[in-house]
């Protein structure tokens, strides 16, 4: 914890990514205290530079982000933190919020949605 | 195009991620003139913050990060970039920069070197 480099807003960059499908979900910023609540609560936390004020991702909608394990990159500026996900990161509905291209193309995700009928549907129909 | 959200040094956070394996590589920045060079020639391609200069990943060492397709986030601040590593993305010599636990524990990834080893080494001993 005290590698951590903030940056000179006291905020360090997290990406989201799924510890069982590895797909990245969202990307948002920590500060010191976010990243505190997030390893006391479990639950993904941040800071909301729009609202600035502490973001628990979920609160609003129960799509939580459990955290299983937080990864730190080489230099110290950037965290990976390996979730749970108890619904959709992205406030569109989608799994992730890279769902389009940079063309704007939107991804078919299969994924999206109820992976459990997507499975099943898998499992009957191939 | 036109809808990348550069922030206010012109800039935006690009997350590498291995498009087979699904591993997060790196996060470095682009400027609108990098992710031209990118779009080009098709080898991920930065702004160095330190160096403060254009920084074709790969140059000096010969692992390229080959672009398959570039992502975007709703709301279009947030590069993922899907690449075939032609070799460690991290200058430490891991395949990943996110080979450490935020407690500084390194990570015991089976994947670094040389895949077709672990491959085969799985397949013959599981």
């Amino acid at each position: 914890m005290k590698n951590v480099k903030f940056n000179e807003k006291g905020l360090i960059p997290a990406i989201l990514q799924d510890s069982n499908t590895k797909e990245v979900l969202m990307v948002a910023y920590m500060n010191q205290e976010s990243l505190e609540m997030t390893l006391r609560s479990g639950k993904a936390t941040f800071w909301s530079r729009s609202r600035q004020e502490l973001w628990v991702k979920g609160e609003t909608s129960g799509n939580y982000q459990l955290v299983e394990e937080i990864r730190i990159d080489c230099d110290n500026d950037t965290l990976l933190v390996m979730v749970k996900p108890l619904g959709p990161a992205c406030h569109t509905g989608k799994k992730s919020c890279f769902y389009r291209k940079l063309d704007g193309q939107i991804l078919d995700n299969k994924e999206d949605g109820d992976s459990y009928n997507y499975f099943l549907e898998k499992a009957v129909f191939l």
